[in-house]
C-alpha cells in the first residue's frame, strides 16, 4: 500500500468511527506536512481519494471537510473468497433470461450494462460520419481491411503515448467492439478443456466467452477496493497451470475496483514468471473520476503477454462496434483471427472516429462525461444508503459507472430482479457474475444515467423490496 | 435437366463443333416453338441462357446470332474429381501469404476478392449515412443489440418475399459481413473434430473457418458449370456423418458454378434425409446475368435445417461489413452466439442501408452492375482465349465476378502467382482453394473491375508467363 493511501485510510476510518463528523474541517495540507513528515503531493493524492469515495468535499480557497453524507454512506463490502473448484461455465441461459427481460425502454435501466447514450456527442458524432463518407474513397473498402484504418490506429497509439504507454500502431487490431477483442484474445492462447483464471464476481460476458469457446474458470479472491489478490493468485497459478488471465484492471464489472499501478506492476511481473498471458480488459479505464487516468497493466509489460482490450463504446460512441487490442506477441495471431472470424470493422465509422479524435474534442467531452458520472454516484450512493435496510453494503468505486451491492444476509437477488421487474425497474442479480452462482445476495446497479424523480423513486422502491423480503425471511 | 437447358446444351455443343458458325442466325422463337413443340418461354430461356454464357448476341428487330467470339471461347473445365479424404484443414498460412502479396494499390488485382469499389454508389450511401446519423436515436444503440436493426431487417425480409422465400424478420439475425454469419453457423452446429462437406474447390475464407474451428473438411466433387455432384454427395454422406454442409449454390466463389433451382431442391432433400444442416453462402445471388435471380436453397426448406447467409458487401456497400443469416431452426443459437462474441454490427451503419433500401435505388444500381460485370466477364474470356497457350480452359459463369481457370498440364499456379507479382499482377492460385492443396495447375481470376488496357495488358501479359512455364517445362 501505499503512504498516500495509508493516510486515506487512516482519516477513512476516523469518519467511520464518526472521530471526525459531517462539517469538520480537515488539517490543511501544510499541517498534514509538517505532522507527519510527507510530501505535499502525498497528501493531496490521499484527500483526492477521499473526495473521489465521496467522503470528504473541498471547499474553494477554504479546504477540505467531512461531506455530509460521509457517516452515512453504507459500508463498503469485503473482498471476495471464492471455493478453489476449477468449473464448467454454463451460465449463458440465465444470462440472457436476466437481460431480455431488461430490455424494454420504459424500464428503469439500473441492471443496464451501458450508460445512457445521451452523455455523448451524437450531433458532433454525426457531422464527423457526414464529412468522412463526403471524403470516402472506396478503396480503402479494400485497403483497410487487415489491421483496420491506419488512422484511427495512429490516434489510439498516439492517446497510448499520452498515458506513458509506448504503443506501435501496428500492434493494434481494431474490433467489432471491445467484447470481439476479447474473444480474440481468449482464442488466441486456450483451447477447449484450458483452465482460464477470472475475477469473482466477473463480467458476464467473460463468463459467456469461456462458456462459448469450452474453457474452465477458476475463480479469485477479488476486492470491491483493489481489485484481485495477488497472494491467491499466486496459489491458483502454481495449482492450474492456467492458459490465461482476463482481468479488468480499472473499474471492473461489476464490482468497480481499481487495481493501483504498483499493484497491476507485480500482477504483470507475478504473471510473467509462469508465463501466463494476461488479457486486460479496460474498457472503463478513462472514466476515472480522480485526478488522472488510472495507469495500465499493459505499461509494465517488458514481455509482450499482456493484451491491453478497450474500445470507444463506453467512453464516445455507442453503437459505433468499434474496439481495438493490443495484443503485444500475439498480435498476429489475433490479427489473423480476426481476419477469419469477420474479415474487419466497418471503414466509414473508423474513419470518422479517425477524424473526431484528431480535431480534439475528445478529451473536453471525456471530461464532461467523468465528472457526470462522478455526481451520479454520489446521488446513487447516498440514496441506496438512506433506502436500503442496515446491513447492506456497497461499494464506492473511482469511476466507472457501477455499484456493486451485497445486500443482508436472507435476501435474493434473483428474486428481487423478478419483483423490480414487476416495479419497472431492472438490477443485475450477482449470480450471473459467477461461473459457481454465488453472490445470490448481490446485486449490481448502474448510475450512469441522469439523476432524476423516476430514479430516485426506483432506488426507494428497491430499497423497500428488500426490506420486504427480509420481513418475509424473519417470519 | 430442364428442357431449356437441354435445347441450350444442343445449341451450344452446334456452336462449339462448328455447325454453326459466329455470325450465322439462330433460327426465330416461333421456328423453334413449330420444330420442337416447346413453349416460346422455353426457347426464350434457352436463348437467355447461351447470350449469358457469350455464346450468341441479340440483335433488336432482327433476332439471336453466334457471336463472334463463339467459337474462339477456350472450353470449359470439367468436373473436380478430389479424393475422398476426411482431413484437417492446414491452408491459413498459404492464403495469407498470397494476399499479403496481392494488398497493394498498384497492382492490377486480379487476385482480389473484391470487384472494384468504384461499382457502388457511394455518394447516395453517403448522403443516407449522414441523414441517418442526423435522425440516429442514441438509445437504438442499446435497443438495436439483439437481432439488429428492425427496419434493417424488415428491408431484408421484404427482398426474400420478392424472391418468392417467405422470412420472417425475427428469423435474421445481422452480422458483421457474411464471413462472421457463416463462421456463427458453422459453430453452432459443429464441435472440433466433427466433419463438415464443401465444395471442390472451396472458398479459402471457408477452409480458413474449419482450420480455425478445428473441423474436418470432406471435399465434394463440383462442377464449374451447375455445382456439386448429388450422387457423390449422397456417398458422403452416408460415409462421413458430416455435421453440416457448408456450399455457395449461385456463383460459387472460385468456380461460378451455379446450381439450378431444380438441383438445390434435391440437394435440399437429400440433406433434409440425412438431418444434415446446410449452410448456404449466398453472397453473389443477387449478381446475375440471366433474367431472374436464381432460386435459393432456402427456398425449399421445409425443415429449418438451411441457413441462407448472405451480405451487402458485393451487392451495395463494400467497407460497412453488414451482412445476415436466416438460420432456420438455429436462429436462437446463431443470435446468442452473435451477442457473445460481438455483441451486435454497428447500429448508424444499419439505419442508413435500411434508409437506402425502403427509398428504392437498390434495384435500379444492381441492374446496372450486372450489366457491367457480364460486359466485363465477355472481355476478360474473349482476352483469355486469345492470349492463353491452347489447352487453357476457363469457366463461363452465369454471374458473380470471376472466372476459374485450369491450365496446360505441366503449370504452376503458385509459381505463376510468384511471376505475375513481379509483372504488377496479382492473382489466386489454385491452390488456396482446397484443403488438400490440389488444383496446382488452376487459377481464379477477377473480372470485378473496368475493362481498361491496363486490365487487358496484364491478361496478355499472364498468358506470357503461362506460355513460358509451358516452354521451361518442355525443355
Amino acid at each position: 500500500m501505499k503512504r498516500y493511501e495509508v493516510l486515506a485510510d487512516e482519516i477513512a476510518s476516523m469518519i467511520d468511527g464518526q472521530l471526525l463528523l459531517p462539517g469538520d474541517k480537515l488539517p490543511s495540507v501544510r499541517q498534514q506536512q509538517a505532522r507527519r513528515s510527507i510530501s505535499p503531493s502525498t497528501v493531496f493524492q490521499a484527500y483526492y481519494l477521499l473526495e473521489a469515495r465521496g467522503l470528504i468535499v473541498s471547499r474553494p480557497r477554504s479546504g477540505y471537510y467531512v461531506s455530509a453524507q460521509a457517516t452515512t454512506l453504507a459500508p463498503e463490502p469485503a473482498s471476495s473468497r471464492p471455493a478453489e473448484v476449477r468449473t464448467d461455465v454454463d451460465i449463458s441461459d440465465l444470462v440472457f433470461e436476466v437481460l431480455g427481460a431488461c430490455g424494454a425502454r420504459d424500464i428503469v435501466p439500473l441492471g443496464s450494462a451501458f450508460p445512457s447514450p445521451e452523455l455523448y456527442p451524437m450531433d458532433r458524432l454525426a457531422r464527423a460520419v457526414s464529412a468522412s463518407m463526403r471524403r470516402f474513397d472506396p478503396w480503402s473498402a479494400v485497403t483497410d481491411l487487415s489491421l483496420g484504418n491506419a488512422e484511427l490506429r495512429r490516434q489510439i497509439a498516439l492517446r497510448y503515448q499520452l498515458d506513458g504507454v509506448h504503443v506501435s500502431s501496428d500492434e493494434i487490431v481494431i474490433t467489432n467492439g471491445a467484447l470481439e477483442a476479447l474473444n480474440l484474445c481468449l482464442q488466441a492462447v486456450t483451447r477447449p478443456g484450458d483452465t482460464v483464471l477470472i475475477e469473482s464476481p466477473s463480467f458476464y460476458a467473460c463468463l459467456q466467452a469461456l462458456e462459448r469457446l469450452e474453457l474452465k474458470a477458476v475463480e479469485i479472491a477479488t476486492s470491491p477496493r483493489d481489485g484481485v489478490d495477488l497472494e491467491a493468485l499466486a496459489a491458483l497459478l502454481e495449482r492450474h497451470q492456467p492458459k490465461a488471465c482476463w482481468l479488468m484492471t480499472s473499474f471492473q464489472n461489476p464490482l468497480g475496483s481499481l487495481m493501483p499501478l504498483e499493484k497491476k506492476r507485480a500482477l504483470v511481473d507475478l504473471l510473467a514468471r509462469h508465463e501466463v498471458p494476461l488479457i486486460e480488459d479496460d474498457v472503463y479505464g478513462e472514466l476515472y473520476f480522480g485526478k488522472q487516468r488510472p495507469g495500465l497493466a499493459k505499461s509494465a509489460d517488458g514481455r509482450g503477454l499482456v493484451m491491453h482490450c478497450s474500445s470507444f463504446s463506453k467512453t464516445l460512441a455507442p453503437g459505433f462496434r468499434l474496439g481495438w487490442v493490443v495484443a503485444g506477441r500475439f498480435a498476429r495471431q489475433v490479427e489473423r483471427l480476426k481476419l477469419t472470424t469477420s474479415l474487419s470493422a466497418p471503414v466509414p465509422l473508423q474513419m470518422a472516429l479517425a477524424d473526431y479524435l484528431a480535431q480534439g474534442g475528445y478529451e473536453r467531452h471525456l471530461r464532461q462525461l467523468r465528472l457526470t458520472l462522478a455526481a451520479q454516484q454520489r446521488c446513487m450512493l447516498q440514496a441506496i444508503s438512506e433506502h436500503f435496510p442496515p446491513g447492506t453494503r456497497v461499494s464506492r468505486p473511482q469511476g466507472g459507472y457501477f455499484v456493486w451491492l451485497e445486500l443482508p444476509d436472507g435476501c435474493n437477488a434473483l428474486a428481487l430482479h423478478r419483483s423490480a421487474l414487476q416495479e419497472g425497474i431492472s438490477i443485475a442479480p450477482g449470480p450471473i457474475f459467477s461461473a459457481t452462482r454465488v453472490f445470490g445476495h448481490c446485486i449490481r446497479l448502474n448510475y450512469g444515467h441522469p439523476w432524476s424523480a423516476q430514479v430516485a423513486a426506483a432506488i426507494t422502491t428497491l430499497g423497500r423490496l428488500v426490506s420486504q423480503q427480509l420481513l418475509a425471511e424473519a417470519n
